[in-house]
């Protein structure tokens, strides 16, 4: 394939005629494609099929404390839940919260008692402006948390091992920096996972701010497409080594292991962390839906039977993700207008084409009937100064769709593209 | 019954050395009884037995509306459930926010959300010193998440009506005062119902804080022990009336109704408050499990049948609260060292005992093998300044142990009641 950028004005406008006629074509066809949300497929969600044949009149509704899962009681979960975070995140069952159906809820609450009551320190709402660290591309509910606080956005760069930590260990010098979102393993959404180097530096840091915390979403911490998927360091033995325990707080659930708002979510930490969390949880509730909990542990025994379970989600996702990276491939490469990466797990694409060209591209696509994530979702304040970004979220629709859909935001790519190069 | 306090110290001697055998023999029975908190018993949690059956794979996962409740989505709730929480609370479907597993949760997040963004005014926690009206006794929950937030809590004295309001009307004028408790209908402890004129005067309030707000905790909405239940006026309609529309904002559960922390919880108000709590919800969740609101969309058609379901429960509680009331009036009526009130539903009876006496009767049970609610629990601070005030929850224990425990109640009552007069 020959680059665009190597191609005289002659050459260009005859390619933007023919990929014109290709996407007036693609217009015709009516589709109606929808690559904007990193939502599971039925068909994922149909492997925990035999989950709701697990609690229920037969089985009886006490877990192996002998805890009467129907009723009131249990701050933190079900042991046995806790036991499978444990060995999910790789930490001790004691350092495991368990909560209702939405790791994200269990961040925004976080983040509220840093604002009301302080992590360890004083409240946030009464040291000024507060900021946080965002690597950019990232998730825009995330963004979203720390903006409607109004807590000062800082977007650091991503490379290929992590964010930027040049920049990271320079902006933790301010004493207003309290914070920093991390997706460590097969990031939103560029699918990358933090080298051993990022993650060492990370857990290293000395911020200005005794009350700073890395809020390491490990959404994606089993989520791999392959037989071999990326491996993370742990970030909490990284900080205990460190002198720095309490630096990170530790999310996951299990929304794209069995059901999406209907899963189990944690959150884990340091023994300071955790009893600070549970402080704020005695008043906010008398405890999680155990039923739910129930059902998870005695589907999965142990992280294992978990692991072998992921196995399942991997080869439905594996050739949805494969038909958007061969088409990339196919009509992209070599042309020099686009970037991507292969991601090994997780559930996006990240896609960068020209800059001053995703809007088009979003524009395109829509018109041909295609939702993609809004660009500029994946930075904060919805701001992509380059518009550049692209988010790809393949799950959810079947590979035939997704193949259609690669051809047209391929097509849409190279559109943009021509029309900005032909000027 | 002669009155203690018409008795010589002769009498009381003599009725002490009687009530002091009494006593030690119930000790030597080596009892281990609660009544400390407000939990249903088995057979009641039994009741909704079926509902593990409503939702699996046979009858699929789709609500009427053809969501598909496996998956993420959903803000609000299901509209089955916003109908049916409607139908219980007598608004319209548009009013509620159906959340999570408790509507502790929503009212804790409510209060957050008061402190850090306001409720259509500043933040709270920018507005210097807030102060909450506590109608006591009350709700140790409710003071546990005011004092969470550091809201000075004024108690102000229950009448058989409700609140005193003369005292609630006066408080209302220092715009620090920013909110209220209630639990309008069978009152947690007292059982008591509000009538017509205090709804009306407390709809009626024009509070100096512009953005001060009623937390109507309707927890016992449906919660009769009789056929004949009290009835309460709709704090929504005379708000609306009296032109106070977005005063209250009103709370429930089907915690006592299905399951108690596996049950589906509501928020319900005026058009802006639902705006204002959906603004912060956004952030806060992708959305509340759905799975569980299906079960009970299933197994309720409509309050008519939650309504039925109800008189279930009273069968099981009726006896355990007329077991107590029995042996209050057997050992304590005319004997003026007790007053306590009949409730037609709700989970307590609250028991006033000699001023400086409470703490002794909690004593003397705890040494018995008899849990209480912690005596002060039920006012602010956990301070109740006359020590005179003891919540009875009879709904968890069997009946044969309320019997025991009430025997075992009294005799510590009078106990207590004697050791003062005789100082």
């Amino acid at each position: 394939m020959s680059s665009y950028l190597s191609m005289s004005r002659e050459e260009l406008a005859a390619e933007f005629s023919e990929v014109k006629k290709e996407y007036e074509s693609l217009k015709e066809m009516g589709l109606r494609l929808d690559m904007s949300r990193g939502k599971p497929s039925i068909d994922q969600i149909d492997l925990s099929k035999n989950m709701f044949d697990l609690v229920g009149n037969d089985l009886g509704f006490k877990n192996k404390d002998g805890i009467e899962c129907r009723n009131y009681g249990g701050l933190d979960g079900l042991s046995e839940l806790k036991e499978l975070f444990a060995g999910i995140l790789d930490l001790e069952p004691s350092q495991i919260i368990v909560g209702g159906n939405s790791s994200l809820n269990m961040m925004f609450d976080t983040i509220a008692q840093a604002m009301t009551h302080g992590l360890g320190g004083e409240p946030w709402m009464k040291q000024g402006e507060i900021k946080f660290i965002c690597p950019v591309p990232g998730y825009d509910r995330h963004f979203a948390i720390t903006e409607h606080f109004g807590i000062k956005m800082i977007p650091v760069p991503t490379t290929e091992e992590g964010p930027d930590m040049d920049k990271v260990e320079a902006l933790v010098r301010d004493p207003a920096v309290k914070g920093m979102w991390c997706v460590p393993k097969y990031s939103n959404p560029e699918g990358i996972t933090y080298s051993d180097t990022v993650v060492k530096r990370l857990a290293n840091m000395k911020p200005a701010a005794k009350d700073f915390r890395i809020f390491w979403d490990n959404a994606y911490v089993i989520h791999d497409l392959y037989e071999k998927g990326d491996s993370l360091l742990n970030i909490y033995d990284e900080c205990v080594k460190a002198g720095n325990p309490d630096l990170a707080i530790i999310f996951t659930s299990t929304s794209k292991i069995t059901y999406p708002g209907a899963g189990v979510a944690a959150e884990a930490g340091s023994p300071t962390n955790v009893a600070i969390i549970k402080n704020r949880l005695q008043y906010q509730t008398i405890g999680p839906d155990k039923l739910s909990q129930l059902r998870h542990a005695r589907m999965f025994k142990d992280v294992n039977e978990v692991k072998a379970h992921m196995k399942k989600h991997a080869d439905i996702l594996r050739p949805k993700f494969e038909s958007v990276l061969a088409e990339l491939n196919k009509q992209l490469s070599g042309k020099e207008i686009a970037s991507w990466k292969k991601p090994n797990g997780g559930y996006f694409i990240s896609l960068d084409v020209m800059e001053g060209c995703a809007k088009r591209v979003e524009a395109l696509c829509k018109e041909a009937g295609m939702v993609l994530t809004k660009v500029g979702a994946t930075y904060p304040y919805g701001l992509d100064e380059k518009d550049s970004n692209i988010r790809i979220a393949p799950s959810f629709p079947p590979v035939d769709e997704i193949k259609k859909a690669s051809v047209l935001l391929c097509v849409a790519v190279r559109y943009a593209a021509l029309e900005k190069l032909l000027g």
